[in-house]
């Protein structure tokens, strides 16, 4: 681990962000994932991310049928598995995750040993209706988290947030006032709102706290 | 003046924002800005702004010489008047304002019976040295300002910053926090560092704090 988190802001390395969709199938989605990380150790990548829901189709029919325990679920395991086989940190985009009565919209974050060493609820549920273009409340289904989430890599400190997470831009000044150098959203933005405001919010949130940011062009219609 | 100061979003109103550039004789520039005022209000404008340093050339050298009391000089009696004569809220771009011994980058503000109603220092001075393609120190010349600064008018709260003030996303956040529905951002942007930043920041200003947002396309070479 790094000597002075968030103080290794020189250090370069290679980021990874998988890009990739979710059929219905959980085992497909998860070795179709294990293939990618892979690949994308292979190639360098130090720290590799994952996209927003990518062991399940994107809906709130679904979250409850593909919820897991964290980390005691197929897809933790799986996970766990990829970070350490490769010897990475890995940014487990999001999973639908089960915890008693409710469903949270959650990332894990895994090191190179394949310890978790994080995990991020999505904080800000994503509800819109737009009539005639989208309706869509993840708050009908999902419960939200109430924490920051930084790691610290030999490389430097990184914050998540979750898509709509980063519409919010407390979050993102937060981060950057905790040390953070990088900035990870996994994201599964839709094809009428995500045109609009994906990229002003990449740029801007880089640019007001002088961060590097990632997140991921998976649209869903 | 408002029953109910930042509550009453719901007005609309008409907005003029002038862009002109300024030459080396000052009560021509005052005589520009008066007549573009008066056709301003002259088609409906309520609510007028004028753009950064519209007095003088935009230059360090220039500024202790353009530089007056405020509100004790030309440039502010010819304001006062054009606010008066138009009956509009107007927002007087800025001028070098000389105070003591320090000069400031100050935007007046004047209410439609020509009194004084505001004034904004900007706060924050614009330092950029990109070897081969612009240096320039406001902080050379000038002091920074160190204050909030808006105003209530019939139809909203607005806040005003001065071009640089732009890039600080927590000015525009404690404008919105203290309920303006417009913010005003009179400025000089270089062609160096406008065309990278100048919409990024309006329209991320105007979306993360759900304002409506004005600055003026007046470059300087």
């Amino acid at each position: 681990m790094c000597d002075q988190p968030g103080k290794c802001s020189s250090n370069s390395f290679k980021f990874a962000a998988i890009q990739i969709g979710a059929g219905t199938d959980k085992a497909l989605n998860l070795q179709r994932a294990a293939s990618l990380v892979a690949k994308a150790a292979k190639d360098g990548a130090k720290v590799v991310s994952l996209p927003e829901c990518f062991n399940s189709p994107y809906g709130t029919e679904y979250f409850k049928l593909y919820a897991e325990k964290v980390p005691d679920g197929e897809s933790c395991r799986s996970l766990a598995s990829m970070a350490r086989q490769n010897q990475i940190y890995l940014i487990g985009g999001s999973i639908p995750e089960a915890d008693g009565d409710n469903l949270y919209n959650t990332c894990t974050i895994w090191g190179p040993t394949g310890d978790l060493i994080g995990k991020h609820r999505k904080v800000h549920l994503f509800d819109v209706s737009i009539p005639g273009k989208i309706h869509f409340q993840e708050s009908e289904a999902l419960t939200p988290g109430c924490s920051y989430t930084t790691f610290d890599t030999p490389f430097c400190k990184i914050g998540v947030g979750i898509c709509y997470d980063i519409c919010f831009a407390e979050l993102a000044g937060v981060y950057a006032q905790k040390g953070c150098k990088v900035l990870v959203y996994p994201g599964a933005f839709s094809m009428i709102t995500g045109p609009t405001h994906w990229e002003l919010h990449l740029r801007s949130r880089a640019v007001d706290n002088q961060v590097n940011l990632t997140n991921f062009k998976k649209f869903y219609n």
